[in-house]
């Protein structure tokens, strides 16, 4: 059972070959027919003409439905014309499959019918884009911090402590006590730190946050980075490195995809260090300014955008439309550090000049994507941290083992977390981020 | 910030140096003092002669804890008897946090104990360079699927269907409706195979079983590719070459950490292609004639093995006693193929020469490790896959999606899993699957 790739046609012109896949297309025009076969790793034109070819041929090629399997045997010729740029001239067609009434046609479909169907959606050219794309920047978080000597050490799903409360963990029975679905791999990343130096770990993560907007998923990748000895300083330059390199090798490596999804390439190739780094305080001046502005904007959008901001407080966390004004009034991501404590977690190191604020940073996408990044340096000093969980009502004997990392050899250490869903959103300019993992899961969404 | 890591310091010799890390042990001799160090990317022996430095360098050196937390700075000497190669003679030293007591001492401790300080046991040389081999095993299978055209397409953890029973599940409320944890991304995978012709997923997996054994987690990672119109042929070449490119990028790239593990690497070494390719029912007949060798054996552990065999009848799934039997008679993995389908998942292809036999294959470690890889070829036919569905007491309306697969444009396609562990376990010679995850979830164990 060998068939060649459509991808490896470039090798094997003027060579009789056999491609296997599915029917993406057909037309026929008189004597002429095009099939047009999509195999998951390109799409070729084949073409059968009338005179040359066995009358069975025609007949098949009359025959196929939209996803018909079927295998061509054919001269591979190099057309530029063609989508993919070498053509088949067929000389054998056997259907394998049949495809009746293939549920998604080339015509406008719902969103909700399409989710229905994703299993099946997934063969759309756009959707192939999205996710070739998505796998693009997996390789490259991987890539990154391979180079850099990083070791990657998964951390745990199943956990004991719900630590932060349980409001918007996924509970189950772990063989008789609870357990929960892990929202951040970062306490155990932390004791890896110590272990390794340079860590990172990469697995799914789980929020049972009840929100329906187009930036949330309950089930979502995240890659999170943790190094002993590196400061705030020194996780602003990892974040903006790792962030330029990623979006680097998309636009080197998916060229195909981004111009299938139409998206403007310029808005990439500006992604180049170094990023803005804004202080919170210095932040909140420049959305106040935006804030008036678009008060007076003829524009309603922005209108909209400055009642949207309005609903954020002075020291509150930044909001959603907060995040897409700084986001539109930039041409890279910014680096937005030093929020109020009071808004961060606990482990966040306080700033010794300013102990109001914490060492921590946020990195908001441009084009109104919003955070890509969040991350900051965590206390190292024991007692400090004691006295935040108290602070926070926390349980403090859930926190033991953590505290042990401050107990034996504590040093500084800073570190952040990527989500790759919003990444690929910002990277292919997709709508939802529900379109940039294969079978997403949202508050009304499990099947398929 | 600005440490010089100790995997870098051959880029530094004869050159003034800062590294920073823990103490890993220290030795005194009359008026030296060594002081070694680890910072997770290597150990560095660092020395203090008396006549040469600061008084005050000397009493700190006799301060040092093991794991206190420390910087040193020196000029790196190149030396083939000192640890990693290299030396630096310490100019000044810093403590950065102390380290009292710390609980893993050199000398034995119970595993009960080390399990409960894994966040701590993870600093031993034993555990470090087991999970270096983990990285490089994950990084491996991850190269040769990208390598070779695959699309890695990340399937849910979520899932809404109990499709194979619930009894090794866990379970979670999501939004008022029941789901579970994957135990497998298989039949996404097939979806996925269908609009990208080939892919993998690799994430974490989990199975609520009640099981004691050195061989199971509750939660592991796994990696399984699937492949549009391959056979199990395909399959077992695939396999074949995808378990020796792994083993040999450990032996290329692990020296260090397998002679740390002490692990024989002839052992791995021979593992090349072919790997033996032995169907189930030969396979029967190979262990009936061991299981009556081993039976009269001087060998207490080759008799108890005997004993073990004879629980498991002809007909049944491999027991753990049978795979390694095969294991220990063989020097390189082996792929048993054509299992009954009785004990086969319903979505396997029955073998068309033979329908009691499904067309599926399970790769045997060597060295009584067991099962690594499990896999086959699926049923590509609707009637037969409704049928099988039925014949299992299986719910046809939670299989709707997946059978559309088959609906529009089934083609042959098959695919494995492999259980990174698993592969871990036996490449580095541990006894025991925990030591191979950096916080292994057991029956009884969920903490740290």
């Amino acid at each position: 059972m060998k068939y060649t790739y459509i991808s490896d046609l470039k090798d094997h012109v003027g060579k009789e070959v056999t491609i296997a896949g599915w029917l993406y297309n057909k037309r026929s025009s008189g004597k002429v027919r095009f099939v047009i076969v999509r195999d998951g790793t390109g799409i070729c034109q084949t073409t059968a003409f009338k005179p040359e070819v066995d009358p069975a041929v025609f007949e098949t090629c009359d025959k196929l439905d939209q996803e018909t399997s079927l295998k061509v045997t054919g001269v591979v010729r190099k057309d530029d014309r063609a989508p993919g740029g070498y053509e088949l001239s067929i000389k054998e067609i056997t259907i394998l499959g049949e495809s009746k009434d293939f549920p998604i046609s080339p015509k406008e479909h719902g969103v909700a019918f399409l989710m229905e169907n994703r299993h099946l959606w997934l063969r759309s050219i756009k959707q192939h884009a999205t996710l070739r794309v998505r796998h693009q920047v997996i390789k490259a978080v991987r890539d990154f911090f391979d180079n850099r000597g990083f070791t990657l050490l998964d951390t745990p799903i199943l956990t004991a402590n719900a630590c932060e409360g349980t409001t918007t963990l996924f509970e189950t029975d772990y063989f008789g006590q609870k357990a929960y679905l892990s929202q951040s791999g970062q306490l155990y990343n932390e004791a890896n730190a110590m272990a390794f130096g340079k860590v990172y770990c990469f697995g799914p993560t789980f929020r049972a946050e009840k929100s329906k907007t187009r930036r949330h998923l309950t089930e979502f990748w995240m890659v999170e980075p943790e190094v002993a000895f590196m400061d705030l300083e020194g996780n602003m330059d990892l974040a903006e490195e790792f962030v330029e390199y990623v979006v680097g090798q998309v636009v080197e490596k998916c060229r195909n995809e981004l111009k299938i999804l139409e998206r403007d390439i310029t808005k990439l190739e500006c992604v180049k260090r170094p990023f803005p780094r804004i202080s919170y305080a210095e932040t909140q001046k420049f959305l106040q300014t935006k804030k008036e502005e678009y008060a007076s904007s003829a524009d309603p959008e922005l209108k909209k955008l400055s009642e949207d901001m309005l609903k954020n407080g002075l020291g509150d966390d930044l909001g959603a439309a907060d995040e897409t004004a700084i986001g539109i009034n930039h041409d890279r991501p910014v680096m937005v550090h030093r929020y109020p404590s009071a808004v961060k977690a606990f482990y966040m190191k306080n700033d010794p000049q300013n102990p109001e604020y914490a060492l921590c940073v946020d990195v908001i996408a441009p084009e109104g994507v919003g955070e890509i990044i969040g991350g900051g340096q965590r206390e190292e000093s024991l007692e400090v941290l004691e006295g935040k969980i108290k602070h926070h009502g926390l349980p403090l004997e859930a926190f033991k083992w953590y505290l042990d990392l401050r107990r034996y050899g504590t040093v500084p250490h800073s570190g952040f977390g990527m989500g790759i869903e919003r990444m690929v959103t910002w990277v292919t300019g997709t709508h939802h981020v529900r379109e940039t993992i294969p079978f997403p899961r949202l508050m009304d969404t499990i099947w398929p």
